[in-house]
């Protein structure tokens, strides 16, 4: 089923609105806490079927927003300081248009003329949902580091819950990339009855021991950035800017590909005549770009909600976590269909972990589909190498039967 | 030319006294300055020989120290603040036995019955050799952020006067890994007729740009640290760790590979029953070795030497130094025999840029040997696998002549 090249022009969702709903009741975590209360931010794109059976969820990464289509309907400033903090609830992402908006609208990838797509700020985000920047009603002022630990499952308890409340009881599939496929296949394996198929791009059963270090990395550069104070940093004038910048830059190199960076940068200098002979300023490209990503990076975003939604990247283990320590195990429940795509060039989240995936899958008899994509960008092509994902998703998708397809569909 | 298996339980050099000598005259920098006075920290190995023609220059990478080989004479205690500071000028290593004994000694790849081996802490260092962290005449104070921003070719230039001082005036051999191995190609272009030979180990003609991000990353990490204090932190009670562990940390990932840190940690956690839901303690093992280099390294080295050396680092590039953009034309002058060595899994410094060097070399008639060593330890193997490097030298430097060579030699 080729898709036209047409394909990348496809219709745009239009002006959205992130939208608040407030869960009517806890969700018992991991911990053992029950937390309360939480507000999940949300936008929905396309229509719900009477049957209530065409619902994609998207699950974004680490740090993403629910605004994954369309273009906001009050943008933020360029250079404010615009969904930081924890009075901060108004939810719009950092750019008008939504992160993943080339794979989501009227025949894309997710064709919101079939489906009805609802995006999801996590928890523990910062864009609206609760999180650690959120007001604790315990004490009045935001959690900060009395915020619960948090995993990827109890993320996915949340969006259960959110759906439930929305009245949706089942999701034709539930995707993301990166740390949003870790929550399609803790769906597929927590709500085993209520996913009919996982969509996972550039995503893994469990972070490798590098992509575990790596993260800690970025954890230990926020928290030992004295401005962090111990994650009591709200209300004080000072915020862990400085170790955050570090972190983003660090997760950034690892999002690339090294020849990424040498396409794009080589080691061309900033003047192109010699070098300035300075230890403080940028004296090559690659450093003022790594200093621009850090910088605009810090205006946007929460530090405490990196440091939970990293540390939560790192404890997803799926065979840690349901198959004792066996990948089979966990995954013998499943019932979805899955789509596995990976990229050749993404050294954080490598092939051979989806490869892993599929064949587990496979071996159990159930439905699976793995593409690896021959792409230069590393771990970032789940978000630039739109144009060769949409035929593949839109094939595996284009089989799923709804109600309300026309019989010749 | 095999060697016996014994070769790895070949001598040691014995105890060793790290030795200092202040250089007669100014050594003019690239970046204009004159610089002086200079301090120099060395050690030999070995006995010169009457015609002088047995001497082999070690130069060590970025943490190192001239303590190369033997046992200290007077080792630091274990965590102590050894080696920091403004007016530490023991210039002993944070440990007994030097950082590349298994390579230097009696019957070892350096031979030190046969060769007199020299070994400076190189220019800008913080284990004797003048840096930021020692006296600015012109104050009285430490020079911190004045001390002038130096290149690779001025750590040569002072290795070079230094050697004039000790009368000597001709290499056999000039060897390092990494920035040593730069160091050793500076010297083959600066000083052709010098440079009898070069053994240039995991090193390259020019960082690659995601060596020059991680770099980047690394300075970025201590000067954004509060303690930092524009580098002006000696005597102030305070220090960058914090962002010196930061660099440490990324440095350490980066001399790794991905399969090692698997092969040695896994995802193994800290607390073998389960996690125990901390955002600020380690939880996996890796998390924790990361720590422990972090600690023990902010104790033993200065933060200004790793800043001004990562800078050096990153500037280096023979092309466009010496070759107006050719690699070719910058080492047109070389009149040493060359043998290269990288590692298969060495991806700060990849084969491949070895294998430039040697394809250059080669193209332009000059002697050249190159080997790449199948291993898995990445940028560290060259500190790891003697072994398989040690049989490879031997040879090389068994083809080198010495007027007190046996005639049956």
């Amino acid at each position: 089923m080729a898709e036209p090249a047409s394909t990348l022009a496809a219709g745009s969702v239009g002006t959205v609105e992130t939208q608040y709903l407030d869960l009517p009741a806890p969700v018992r975590l991991d911990c053992g806490r029950d937390l309360r209360p939480i507000r999940v931010a949300y936008e929905t794109y396309g229509a719900l079927s009477p049957q209530r059976d065409n619902v994609i969820l998207v699950c974004h990464a680490l740090s993403g927003d629910a605004h994954a289509a369309g273009f906001a309907k009050t943008p933020p400033e360029e250079g404010t300081r615009d969904g930081f903090g924890a009075d901060d609830r108004d939810g719009t992402a950092g750019k008008g248009l939504g992160w993943w908006d080339g794979m989501i609208g009227p025949g894309k990838a997710f064709d919101t003329d079939r489906f009805f797509v609802v995006s999801t700020n996590l928890l523990g985000g910062c864009r609206g949902t609760t999180g650690p920047s959120s007001i604790d009603p315990a004490t009045g002022q935001p959690y900060g580091p009395d915020f619960p630990v948090i995993t990827v499952a109890d993320m996915v308890r949340t969006e259960r819950a959110f759906l439930s409340a929305l009245g949706i009881e089942r999701l034709a599939a539930v995707t993301g990339g990166s740390l949003g496929g870790m929550q399609a296949f803790e769906w597929a394996i927590l709500f085993p009855d209520q996913v009919d198929s996982v969509v996972a791009i550039a995503s893994t059963h469990a972070l490798q021991p590098q992509g575990v270090a790596w993260n800690a990395i970025a954890r230990e550069a926020i928290m030992r950035d004295p401005a962090w104070q111990g994650g009591r940093y709200y209300g004080t004038g000072a915020a862990p800017d400085a170790g955050m910048g570090v972190a983003r830059m660090v997760g950034h190199v690892t999002y690339l590909s090294g020849p990424a960076l040498s396409d794009k940068f080589g080691r061309r200098l900033q003047f192109a005549d010699d070098i300035r002979y300075t230890i403080t300023e940028p004296e090559f490209q690659v450093e003022s770009y790594l200093r621009h990503q850090a910088d605009s990076f810090v205006k946007r975003f929460d530090a405490n909600t990196y440091v939970y939604t990293s540390r939560a990247l790192t404890y997803f283990d799926l065979a840690r976590q349901y198959g004792g320590g066996s990948l089979a195990r966990a995954l013998d429940g499943v019932a979805a269909r899955t789509l596995l795509i990976a990229f050749s060039s993404d050294w954080l989240y490598p092939p051979s972990a989806s490869r892993e995936i599929s064949e587990a899958l496979g071996a159990l008899g159930k439905p699976v589909e793995f593409h690896v994509i021959e792409a230069p960008y590393g771990h970032d092509c789940f978000l630039l190498e739109e144009a060769r994902q949409i035929p593949i998703i839109r094939e595996f998708l284009g089989k799923h039967r709804l109600a309300g397809d026309r019989a010749s569909g």
